[in-house]
């Protein structure tokens, strides 16, 4: 009826005989004086820099004109501590592994350019807000279920996940290593809509539901597009080298220019594929070639087999989708 | 080495920089002495309002007939006290926006009205139990995969974003603004199904897997209707009005009568399209017209192109999918 | 303005008539003096062993090779202890449920057996350890985005997907009831990716951005196999016996053989369906019948409609697509 001691004995053993997979050059453990950056730590980033771009919301309540100064203040020189710490880790990583150092013996002042890329995201912040305003009025424009702009601020994941990729992306300009990617899959846990740090998208941008999205680290996006759930904006084949390795940094993924809508679950893909402006690309639409601007691309009648039932009613004529 | 404190002193700058950005009609800051509904706050509700639809399963174990009239009596007087703060909140800012009320100068009780909705949805509780009761038996009968009930319960993601979408439907149905939607992007966020609140869902409902599923504003779903992953039951194009801007409240999302099974990754689009009963729509299937009581809808031989190996074996009939 | 605590009164009787729903066979509460394993001690067992089987990374920072058997050490211990209290719950009310007891009413001494459990997935700790590190192999190898292979452990869904899946797959082998579906539930909760423990999957695997992957319970999958976001693994309809009710336990999921990749959104399905080894299935393809060893299957021309633009550029032929 209870734990057997003897057998807890064992533990030791088997304690020493997982210590002895812990070898120096393993890639699964990370050992050292040199830590990594702190995935609580960027999370904690990324809550206080909401708080800065849009403040009310989330956190803290009872913020007005009187001590909002105060609130904000405090946030930005946690966040200038914060962020050196964490991109100074970062970097200090990157050259490790870069130089194959052994461990942490590189004599760059890690810190002090960390403090200045910190300090440059958080000079950033006022055009952040600027883009993120046009945002927020796209969704309110794109959704009929919107009932004030409040609630895209408050709960839309499309708005979460935009938010944090605009973050990201600035750090990937300033060539932050490693944190970006951080960001972005953490919003991708909490919203489903993966967008790679290195996308470019341009203002205006709204994506409805999410769930499933997937931006490319090569797309390029123009002004006023609007993304369904489960749209995919990826590659085709990889090219590879002599050896069969992949060939990274190349454009891969497609570009999509202005005031383009692609409905749920379209697939665009490939590097050399531009979706021309003010174009449309049905739900469920496969496209792997460009499209030129002004152009309505859906599934024309669809392969269906119908058993029973006295069929389908109406035509397939499906003028009206989108 | 060390982080340089004449770049510290830049900061009090760039916060005023930032501070100045807060304008009073602002759409990404919400400053004032009129708080919107807390985040936190109705994550807590609908935790407590679990263990009080099912109780023993997650949070508080070793109750029993001697001790479980105590923990719920407790957590229904917590209920009411936070329900009433969070409503009041909902409805004091819906008044505002409506009312361009600059701040929180309107004269209504909005926690007397607060109370009497959040009484209004304990008093429901039992009725929701109920058929809460009729989606746990649909899932049990219609996962193979499933060994019993509990594990339903426990942690199907299906039966998860289901219970919060019965209780935010019911907020909604008492015309509670902003918190039922807040509701369902937190189911959202932990299963991937995104159900809107104002939808309409009969008993013995089922979702399984269910990540990527959408489910509309102005759905209308019968009893005993299964759907697997990736389902969109969504909109065609959006009406607008005469200024281009969108019409808001028309019913834009399709019907599903009784007895209808949609497999992965389909998708049913337009406020006309009526799924007739005891349908199947296979996977993958796209539509956006009706179909007939009894009819069974898959993909016809899909247009495949294949390349090396000895071809596909089999007929391409796909008798047996649904 | 403030609550009718004439109202608050009503809520004794409204308590009651909940509490008189909580009846003793019901499939909705779960009272009595025998737990269910608990939620959060699950998630604590899984955290723990993410930090045994790839340490330095996620919680603790600055182990070394002075001080990792410490703190590895002290982890061990703590989930010897921890896996045996919730095996043993999960065993007891298995036999419970099985042989309809109305309490804990058995003999068999369930800790015992929970303890033999828990060391012998401790002592599969160093296997998994090699396994895995395939995983962060095939992923570099797999994602031109992917710089260093310490993102993969840090960050990637899909690393983490399978990370639980191959733990939760050891107490399935081990037939554990009940825990192994819980934690897979718990990375389908963070991930978007839904893979059944009792799925068998090999070496070098690798799911890219993951969301809405759905692996089921009776599939088997080779070594060296690549998935992307979107697929389904799943099964047709399900056989019945004479009474209509689902017969568990049969073959209902595909077989993919080794080096097999599956692009975006592609959907196979059926228990005798079998994808031949170097094989390439495209992205959103849908397939129910067998694929002989190297082939690669795409669609066809989609049946697209275009309208307005000049039509699409280049032409139609998706040579480069796989």
């Amino acid at each position: 009826m209870a734990t057997d001691f003897r057998l807890k004995n064992l533990l030791p053993d088997l304690t020493e005989k997982i210590v002895a997979t812990y070898t120096p050059d393993d890639r699964i453990n990370h050992l050292g004086h040199c830590p990594l950056p702190s995935y609580e730590a960027v999370a904690g980033i990324l809550t206080d820099l909401k708080d800065v771009l849009y403040p009310g919301y989330r956190r803290k309540v009872g913020l007005h004109s009187g001590n909002i100064r105060y609130h904000v203040g405090g946030l930005i020189d946690q966040l200038h501590d914060s962020l050196t710490t964490q991109i100074a880790r970062a970097l200090r990583h990157e050259d490790r592994v870069r130089n194959s150092h052994s461990d942490c013996e590189s004599d760059v002042d890690f810190e002090a350019k960390g403090q200045a890329m910190a300090i440059e995201l958080l000079q950033r912040i006022a055009d952040l807000r600027k883009i993120l305003r046009t945002d927020v009025q796209a969704a309110y424009d794109g959704d009929p279920a919107c009932q004030t702009t409040d609630e895209i601020v408050f709960c839309y994941p499309g708005f979460e996940a935009v938010s944090i990729y605009r973050i990201a992306n600035q750090l990937h300009r300033l060539q932050v290593p490693f944190i970006p990617r951080m960001m972005t899959e953490w919003a991708h846990q909490r919203t489903g809509i993966d967008i790679h740090p290195g996308a470019t998208i341009g203002d205006h941008f709204f994506i409805d539901h999410g769930t499933g999205v997937v931006i490319g680290e090569t797309c390029e996006i123009g002004n006023h597009v609007k993304l369904y759930q489960g749209v995919t904006l990826g590659a085709l084949s990889f090219p590879t080298d002599g050896d069969g390795a992949l060939i990274r940094g190349t454009k891969r993924h497609p570009t999509i220019e202005d005031n383009v809508v692609i409905y749920a679950s379209a697939t665009i893909l490939g590097g050399r594929t531009v979706i021309g402006h003010d174009s449309v690309i049905g739900s469920s639409v496969w496209i792997t070639r460009s499209v030129s601007p002004f152009t309505t691309v859906t599934l024309e009648k669809p392969q269906l087999r119908v058993r029973g039932g006295a069929a389908i009613s109406g035509t397939h004529d499906f003028d009206f989708q989108i």
